[in-house]
């Protein structure tokens, strides 16, 4: 527990700081122990877009589910055509039509075929389908051109995919993809798991909401909302509880009104100032408490992770830049893991950095970074611009870059050198 | 216009595809004629993700608004503190306390210092914050163990972002950090493009709705349920007009009901069977109708654009496959142009092929693609085994993918080659 010298040692700065593979190690390990059980729930599959399927999902049937033409043409049977060409074609008698969609009681006969749309149901008797290009009709007969082959242009029983396959598996953040094929099984309502309830204040005297009038010496709140974003981004439901006044009843009247949540997010608070009171109202409140408080990344430094009782609980610090990348590093992977997926969204590009930098040895630098695409030859190459390594008060940091490279244990990078750069934002367009 | 004969001539087949490069051309130039603009719509910052910016957003206030302190600790006067070192302290007569949002009469003097949190208005007088990790203090003096230079630890007006900068600009599909950036200079409501409003209806009387109970020779709908997801992510709004007969008056029917909405597209009907009537029923019912049918790509090639009046029509595939790059080929790119946006959230990965493949020369091949990530040395190569370039009706080849290349004028590509992979879902974690 800490005491009150514990408290006096960190408002003079933090002594040392966590390294942030063992800060997720302690606060992840933590978590699993609370064994939090989202709630699955039934959604239409038109509306599963970007949510995480629960169990593996198997097909309940064939498809196709029966022997059908691939191609627009004749149904035939394949020997009837042997040695077919243009200049000698095969004869047959035409003794119907069959679309997609429909049936029939017809059956085709040696010397027969029966004209078939695509996706129609193969007749009995024929084996493949002559395709309609190689072919010249009149109403009761059709030339064949080009022999066909035995199966050809038929779509077989299974073939796209078979009964009992497991066509995705759970844990999968669902794409269109995916709602097509659960859809071309016959599914209309599966379940995914219940979004994650993310409850977000912001604390601050100085914070006045936009829209509103600016007085002296306050600035405008922005954290809550690009955090709200960041929740809706990766798959949680926002509970917005506002900005909280500077003092720890309120505080701590707004972190217990949060507990019920799933997770909780507090904006600013968490440094080393004197009203910096956000880690101790969170101790006083509930067990275990402050889990990792002081944490080596830059910016971020003061991030600090807890628990009381069931419920995760993720300081960012106040400065906009901060937030992001302790949203990035703790919160993002928090909903994921509430999901039980491993799908991020993230996609990581390998680039070229363009300017040697010195980086802060013994913290993970969030490199902030333009990316570019080159042509070279007939491939590209992305290059990235370094923006910043520091500011973490500078939000404009963040609009101007569209991603970052995560550095670590360097205490320079030189230009040139190869960095993967997560994309923040659209990276150059397609050709 | 079309006639009678040319319908006759494309029953049998297409005469000729159009290469992919032209169609966009001519259907995208005709579509640019129509003049078509959305309105805007004003919207609340916080609900602005993924919309489209209508104007460049320019700052209506310098942020910071004031001279504030960047650190906690003590504001003073750098030149007071000249030579201090860990041995010879610099002391100072503390004359009081500022918080963030708080402001303060009192004035820093020779001599003299004030407590100062991160965020805090500067006091008159100071010009420097000595961070709180060197100092020490009581009730009514600090001490001051390093030197501080002039304008240390302070953040001034205007650092982060200047009033009447362009922050974002106009056609940016708005991310977190936008929200943000937006926030901290106090707006709250911002003008963005109307989501366009696409009707999608699927023609087929082999179709039936997932849920149901599949008839014999009928197949499930999933085309509708894929475009209306892809439309969702590529910032329109869903008109569901359902399954259509495979009749020409109820596909005229439909479509004069769709014609109302920004942007039509049909699923299936599109191909050269007898039943195929949506190029034929759009000639008839409107101007300048059908601009491309038959274009070279695969899977996709039955692909048909058209536009009736001022309404872009576009007639995917009936195949699944077909249809999902179809749209992307021709859907999103409207969408992104009606929207006057060029981010369109593709990311592409440079990736070594597993595998020689031959390839249909003068088509766009959509080959596609299962990326693995590799560690080599410090660095990351993404491989791309193929999964298919041909199987248009095989929906499966899509799920098990999770990327696609497009693939131009080639006969072959061969195994170690470079190539531009388009994601569909998640390629590997973070490490």
């Amino acid at each position: 527990m800490k005491d009150h010298k514990h408290q006096k040692e960190i408002s003079k700065g933090f002594k040392k700081y966590e390294q942030v593979s063992k800060a997720s190690f302690k606060f992840f390990s933590a978590v699993d122990k609370l064994k939090i059980n989202l709630q699955s729930e039934i959604v239409p599959v038109i509306d599963s877009l970007n949510r995480v399927l629960v169990f593996d999902f198997k097909s309940p049937l064939d498809v196709p589910p029966f022997k059908r033409a691939a191609m627009d043409g004749y149904a035939v049977i394949s020997k009837n055509t042997t040695g077919a060409s243009q200049t000698n074609p095969a004869l047959l008698k035409m003794i119907g039509r069959l679309n997609a969609g429909e049936k029939s009681g017809l059956k085709v006969r040696p010397g027969t075929a029966m004209a078939i749309a695509t996706g129609a149901k193969m007749p009995k008797g024929a084996d493949s389908v002559a395709m309609v290009e190689n072919t010249s009709a009149d109403s009761d007969r059709v030339q064949i051109f080009k022999q066909v082959e035995y199966g050809k242009n038929v779509a077989h029983v299974g073939e796209d995919v078979q009964k009992g396959q497991i066509l995705i598996k759970k844990g999968t953040l669902l794409t269109s993809q995916d709602i097509a094929i659960m859809s071309s099984v016959g599914v209309n309502k599966i379940p995914v798991y219940r979004k994650p309830r993310v409850a977000i204040f912001s604390t601050g005297n100085e914070l006045v909401e936009p829209g509103s009038r600016l007085t002296e010496s306050s600035i405008y709140e922005s954290n809550r909302y690009m955090l709200s974003s960041l929740v809706k981004e990766s798959g949680g439901e926002v509970v917005d509880l506002g900005i909280c006044p500077d003092d720890k009843k309120s505080i701590q009247r707004r972190l217990k009104s949060a507990l019920c949540y799933d997770i909780v997010i507090i904006s600013g608070g968490t440094s080393v100032g004197s009203k910096d009171f956000v880690p101790e109202v969170i101790n006083e409140t509930g067990r275990p408490g402050v889990i990792v408080h002081g944490i080596a990344m830059r910016p971020g430094s003061p991030t600090a992770l807890s628990i009381i009782n069931k419920t995760p609980i993720i300081s960012a610090p106040g400065y906009p830049v901060s937030a992001y990348f302790a949203f990035f590093t703790f919160a993002r992977p928090l909903i994921m893991k509430l999901l039980k997926t491993s799908d991020s969204h993230v996609t990581t590009i390998d680039a070229i950095i363009t300017k040697t930098l010195k980086l802060h040895q013994g913290m993970r630098t969030f490199l902030r970074v333009k990316l570019d695409k080159k042509k070279q030859g007939n491939n590209f190459k992305h290059y990235a611009e370094p923006i910043s390594a520091t500011g973490a008060s500078l939000l404009s940091t963040l609009t101007k870059s569209n991603g970052f490279a995560i550095l670590d244990n360097k205490s320079i990078i030189k230009k040139g050198e190869r960095i993967q750069v997560i994309t923040m934002r659209q990276v150059g367009g397609l050709d």
